[in-house]
Order: C-alpha cells, then sequence, then structure tokens
C-alpha cells in the first residue's frame, strides 16, 4: 500500500471515520446495557470495560487495514498499560476510545471516539463521533471541517463580552490545581462573558468550537488523544490553538487554547492561572 | 368547560405537550434564520425577539382553549413587563417560553420550552420540551414522569463520591455573588463526587436529575418558570426537591436544590453558601 500519497491519506481518513461510526455504536450499545466499572485510578477516573474493548476495535480495524508495524498508535488505554507516548516521524494514529468516561457512566449526554492521525509530527486528519447525539465531526488539513458531511466554521464573535467560553474541572482534586482551575474561571466569567460551559469531554469542547456554539476551549492536563483530532477540526473550520501561555501550541504538553481567533484566545490567555501538566511523552520514571 | 374535574387537568396537560411542541418548532426554526437582538438588560441576560414571540404563540394558543379569564398566567416576558408575579389558588400557568436564552444566541445545544400548571398553589402538571434535542419530558402529579413517552427515573446512587452534580454560575456578576457560587461549586468538586456540569438551562438541567444523567442541580437566583415544570417531572421521576437551607421547597423562593434522594441533597446542602436572591412574588417596589 502507498503510504505517502495524499490519495492514501484520503483513504485513511474515510475508513477512521467508519471505524469511528463503528466504535460509537459499540458504546451506544453498551451504554444500553449495564455498565460495570472494572478499575479505578481515582474516584473521577473511571475506566470500564467499553473503553479497552472500544479501543482494541479501533486499533484492529486500523492494523488490519494498514498492515501490523506500519504505523504506530497512541491510544488513551495503550499508555495506560504502559505503552510508549512519543509522537516520531512515522504514520501515527492517536485514539482516545471513549472521550468522557464519566459521562458515558453516568447517560449525560457527551460521549465521543476521537481518531486524528499524525505524520512527520504533522496532525492529517481528525475524526470525533459524539456518538449519543449522532454527530460525526472530521476535518482533513487544508480540506475543511465538517459535521455530519456539512460545512462548518467558526463563531466570528471578536468581542469577549458576546462569548461562551468552554472548560473543564479536570480529574484531579490537589488543592493547588483546583484553586486555579476556579480562579481562572472565574476571573473569565467577570470579564464579563455571557457564560461558562463544560461538556465533560474534551473532543466534544472542541467541536462546540469548530461549530461556533462557543468562542473557545482552554484546559491544562488534557492528554494529546483527548485533542488531536479536535485540533484539526477546529483549525480547518477556521479557529486557531495556542499554549495557555500565548506561545505555539503543543499536541503534547497537555495545555492548550482552542479559540474562533486571536483576539478572543489572548483575550483569555491573560486571566489563565497556569499549573504544571507533567508531558505526555516525559520519560516514565524508573522504578 | 369543567375546570376542576381530574379529566379537564389531564385535557390541559395533553395541550401543553401540543403547545410545547408547537412552540419549540417556532424556536429551531428562529435559530435557522438570523437572530436578532432586541434589547439586552445586561450583556448576559439577552432577550430576543423569538423569547417575545414564543411566549404569545403559548399564551395566545391556551387562552383560545381555556378562555380569557378563566385561567392566569406568569410568563417570563410578561413579568418583565411589569405583570404580576404572584401565584393564587387560581388554575394558574407558569411559562418560560425559551430556557437558555444565552445558549439560543449562541447555538449551544440545550434550549427548553417549559410550561407548568398549578392549581390551589400546587403544581399539577409540568412539561419541558428540549427542542433541539427533540427531547419531550412530561409529568402529571401522581402518573410518572416520562421522557418522549418512555418513563424516566432518577439515579438510584446514595455516595456522593460517585455523583455527578450540576449548577449554573446565574447572570448575576455581582462579586459577593459570583464568590459564593464559586465558592460552593469548588468545595462540592472536592468532596470529591465525579464531576460538575451546567447545560445552561435549568430546564433542562432538572430534566438530568429526573433521567439519572446527574444525581443533583441546586441554583440561587433561577425563577419559578424555569423550575416549576422540572419540579414536577423531578419529583414524578422519583427525586425530591428542597430548600438551599435544607428547609421545605418553595417555588417562588429563587432558591432549589433537586436531587435524585435525600442523602445526596442533604450533603451538597452542607457546601451551599446562601446568598439572598429577591423573591419572585415579593411588592414591587414603588418609584
Amino acid at each position: 500500500m502507498e503510504n505517502n500519497s495524499e490519495d492514501s491519506w484520503q483513504i485513511a481518513y474515510d475508513f477512521a471515520v467508519e471505524v469511528a461510526k463503528k466504535a460509537g455504536e459499540e458504546i451506544r450499545k453498551a451504554g444500553e446495557s449495564e455498565i460495570k466499572i472494572m478499575t479505578k485510578s481515582s474516584t473521577v477516573d473511571l475506566v470500564t470495560k467499553t473503553d479497552e474493548r472500544v479501543e482494541k476495535i479501533i486499533i484492529g480495524s486500523l492494523k488490519e487495514k494498514f498492515g501490523e508495524g506500519t504505523h504506530c498508535f497512541i491510544g488513551e488505554e495503550s499508555v495506560a498499560k504502559g505503552e510508549p507516548c512519543i509522537l516520531t516521524d512515522k504514520p501515527t494514529w492517536i485514539i482516545d476510545p471513549v472521550d468522557g468516561t464519566t459521562n458515558f457512566v453516568h447517560g449525560f449526554p457527551f460521549v465521543a471516539v476521537s481518531i486524528a492521525f499524525a505524520i512527520n509530527k504533522q496532525l492529517e486528519f481528525g475524526v470525533v463521533y459524539s456518538c449519543l447525539e449522532d454527530k460525526m465531526y472530521k476535518a482533513r488539513r487544508g480540506k475543511g471541517a465538517f459535521c455530519n458531511d456539512e460545512p462548518i466554521q467558526v463563531s466570528d464573535v471578536k468581542d469577549i463580552h458576546k462569548s461562551i467560553i468552554i472548560s473543564e474541572h479536570g480529574t484531579d482534586r490537589s488543592p493547588d490545581k483546583v484553586n486555579k482551575i476556579f480562579s481562572t474561571m472565574q476571573k473569565i466569567l467577570c470579564i464579563p462573558v455571557h457564560g461558562l460551559r463544560g461538556s465533560g469531554t474534551a473532543a466534544t469542547n472542541m467541536c462546540l468550537v469548530a461549530t461556533g456554539s462557543v468562542e473557545a476551549f482552554f484546559e491544562i492536563g488534557i492528554h494529546c488523544w483527548d485533542i488531536a483530532a479536535g485540533a484539526v477540526i477546529v483549525q480547518e473550520a477556521g479557529g486557531i490553538l495556542l499554549d495557555v501561555d500565548g506561545g505555539p501550541f503543543d499536541l503534547m504538553s497537555r495545555r492548550m487554547v482552542s479559540a474562533n481567533n486571536d483576539v478572543i484566545a489572548k483575550r483569555i490567555i491573560k486571566e489563565i492561572d497556569v499549573f504544571t501538566a507533567t508531558r505526555d511523552d516525559a520519560p516514565i520514571p524508573k522504578k
């Protein structure tokens, strides 16, 4: 298979949409039957059987299509089991099988499958399937962003006072981080903005930026698999990505502002109390 | 027309569902065309043409069906124009034509029509139509709660650590209130709970309690028209309503905790920093 021609990435892109659809159907079905939680790393970081099963379905389908060994995979569940989380120049799939596990367990209506593809460390396309809403978001670099095949575009609001901003409280409950998260949210609310929202899934939050429902989404502590697909979708919908300190966006840094434009992004960045998050690609400490 | 027989309330209940559906279709149509904002009382309290038009459609339909003068009406838009907001023993409709105006203006996917009916100051039934999701929630006292005609039930979670709690930042940006709202949310998050959410509409939030997607919703500053229909739906789904200080729920007090059960409600109440909100039925100060 020719992996480096433009057409072959189109085939991969179309296939990723199919796989996301299939994965989303699995998630919906699992949600209808009883949800059993296998293990927990904390009360807020639920890992369900579904999570593991869906990741296996996705990676299995991709390996079958593109051949074992030619492509790399970074997946939430694989990394949790100790596989490396390093982005190389090789063709790499970055996968979150169930973004919004807490929502999933509770039946809260935002749960997404997120599949992104990068080569030479550049994101080539991204697919986010918000499976309970049945909304398929997708974008390929230079080819536009879509929701259920309709083109989507970020909001044209430049006045921060007319914006809705989205963020999350995250899963880390250490007092210093929680204080900074709440302080940032309060300062942003009191700029003032129209409102703050939180869907409970980063992938869906980014799609809400891409469709213009909100002006910006920011978070510290997210992982590359939560935002890789959304990153392409936001950019192709006309939006921008920055680091929380205003520098360039770095997929592995676990820090991100995604916004409809530079004006809104920079206004929010002024209010963000930055805290440290260990990079996704940091060396695993020896035990 | 016999207004006091049980059957006549069933007719009114069924008619309210029809009217909510029609109103929701109007809202969806308006959302697809350009949204023009007429007046603003603040940057976060948007009043749109749609709001006024939809309230006229709802009240017009109800007056036509039940006769001018026999029923009373409490509607968000009518009260904004100076009509009284007093709940008497008379048959009274309590209406929010567009709950989630900010969401509506931004295209954020939670916008609801809320229609409740009370007699002898007791809520008899409530209808909430989440029109962008096309979910019709309804409940009549003693007759159960439904979403799209399927029975719904609150969550059976009693362990606060396994709960999702929903609240809103409201539209008041006065520092003392905002401080208390954020302080309460932070304390609740750090109990810890699984997560905090906010849909941007009180009516939808109450339906999320009723379906078991979240364990509780609380807010100070909401109005009777935001929660009257949801109040019946939560109770008929097996949930409870309390004042934020643990006392009995008072529809006109602008304070409410709605929860799946007493255990969750009381645990949350411990963390709520109460602030003052002028009652909906307070006398209008003379100028």
